[in-house]
């Protein structure tokens, strides 16, 4: 299939800038170094891919982690995010780790029938953790309350962004250090943290939860990482007027929060529900097919149904992004 | 059910709000004066409660179309947007009309099999819509081509959140000019256009496409209008740290194109993927279910798959969010 056979908008995935972007991040960061974040994506045939290099994944929601032990990829899953209702997890055939801070999501745990537990310690992102100090007694309390305890994690995603490299390892080594000293008070195998802003730069946790590497953002692309863009979407060019023309795709196939999307070769003056419109530099027609990359690809990618996979103009697979939801 | 029974983050509508909401618009714009608009709320079973009122519905894509045909809700079924693919539109068992402001959209309804077209003149809003002086020979090329031409339509959607009434008054005014220019050189029953900021304000259009209205938003609040907000996400508060919060609602369960969502007593930091971090005025507990204000609407409901009608804490129904997607 052609991708001018596609209903507009389309998620593309570039076959070559993903395959290079797992392949890029398998060596840098090999086997269990990495424990690549499905938030990103949500997208199991693209975590199939990810699988081959990486034992374990990280996933934000229940739903991801259902998703992911359906799918047969739940050897190991790191569910890095508080749950106060945990039934759904202790059903699953699967390994399941679930991050706590706090006495309620303990015992949401334990209730939930969920067997092993990680300590979330705060590092300096104003978001979910336990204050390093408090770790090791949150720690004792999971073991006394019969939950195997795996170790720490602990998000500096305030710093993944950090443009200068020298100034982000500073910064990167005083989060961590924080995360050392609760895992010194919490023990265990697993310090687990980082993103793809930091993949290279923190050198102290045991695994680099990364999702963005995969299809990449334009942030990211900005702050100097080395992966490809591979995600666009594919609309088609609905309306030409004397200074502007009009894309099919709007607020509902992209994320927004980090703004508009960029369109190569043209201004992008504003989104509606169902358009963009913007100023193209060379003339286009009604019915040209146009790549348009959004700002931020996460949200953009919980919008879609499906992802194609392309190489060039040809459609080479069709993927469900079968993980949205709760 | 309970909404403490529901997993987070979930859709509320406030049932009060939205019978009050619909009540306001039937009386205002009775029948065929209102033509609601569902891409506010992509919902079939809501869709069914203002078809009590309204005869004719305005959709933004062919999925909405669809969706609402196989409903039985496709007598008379507006696609108020340009659309280079018509054939799932001929096959549908429904009344179609569908935009058109070129040859080639012309040219896509014929060999789609749609039979009706109103033609889309731009009022002034830089999105779709032909040249006023133009729409005469677009409408003559159309009904050479076989086509039923059912009139015109024109969106003042830059004019919708002007605060000023007079001041509205007069845009929409100057607006609806060219609207009805372009109407004496087209014909038809149809002047259609306007929407929930301007229902009251325009009184040359023979159709409002209010979507808005049903749900309600920020934006459209503070602009003066009287209808109540009924959309809520309610989530659970997952951590509590001195001085600020975090809930599990962020940009998957969110619309952000108009920035942070609203939490009634509590100060918004930011959110990321799954979690809103904020500051509350009087301390929130861990397990704390929370209503939270999405800033726009219409882009929170395309990411989620159902809605709760609720009568204050008691789910009274569950609809499906079943027009998403393309």
């Amino acid at each position: 299939m052609n991708v001018h056979d596609l209903t507009t908008p389309a998620l593309l995935v570039d076959a070559h800038a993903l395959t290079a972007n797992l392949a890029d991040m398998a060596a840098a960061l090999p086997g269990p170094r990495c424990r690549p974040h499905v938030k990103a994506h949500k997208t199991t045939a693209l975590a199939k891919l990810q699988a081959r290099h990486h034992p374990g994944f990280t996933v934000a929601t229940v739903r991801e982690a259902e998703g992911m032990a359906a799918a047969g990829l739940g050897d190991d899953l790191l569910l890095a995010n508080e749950v106060l209702d945990a039934r759904r997890l202790g059903a699953l055939d699967a390994r399941i780790t679930v991050a706590i801070d706090s006495p309620e999501t303990l015992q949401a745990a334990v209730a939930g029938g969920v067997r092993e537990v990680v300590i979330d310690v705060n590092v300096g992102l104003p978001r979910c953790g336990i204050a390093p100090e408090r770790a090791g007694a949150l720690a004792d309390a999971a073991r006394a309350a019969g939950l195997e305890v795996r170790g720490v994690m602990g998000y500096e995603g305030h710093l993944m962004l950090v443009p200068d490299e020298a100034e982000k390892a500073k910064y990167t080594e005083e989060c961590m250090a924080k995360l050392l000293a609760a895992h010194a008070d919490v023990g265990g195998e697993l310090i687990s943290g980082g993103g793809t802003g930091t993949y290279r730069t923190n050198k102290w946790v045991t695994e680099v939860q990364a999702g963005s590497y995969a299809l990449m953002d334009t942030a990211y692309t900005k702050a100097g990482l080395p992966f490809r863009q591979a995600l666009t979407v594919l609309a088609t060019v609905i309306s030409v007027s004397e200074g502007w023309a009009v894309a099919d795709v709007g607020l509902k196939a992209l994320g927004m929060d980090h703004g508009n999307p960029t369109i190569p070769g043209a201004q992008v003056w504003f989104c509606s529900d169902e358009h963009t419109t913007f100023a193209p530099e060379q003339p286009v027609a009604v019915g040209d097919r146009i790549r348009v990359l959004p700002a931020h690809v996460d949200p953009t990618v919980a919008l879609h149904e499906r992802m194609h996979l392309v190489d060039g103009d040809e459609v080479i697979d069709t993927w469900a992004v079968d993980l949205r939801g709760w």
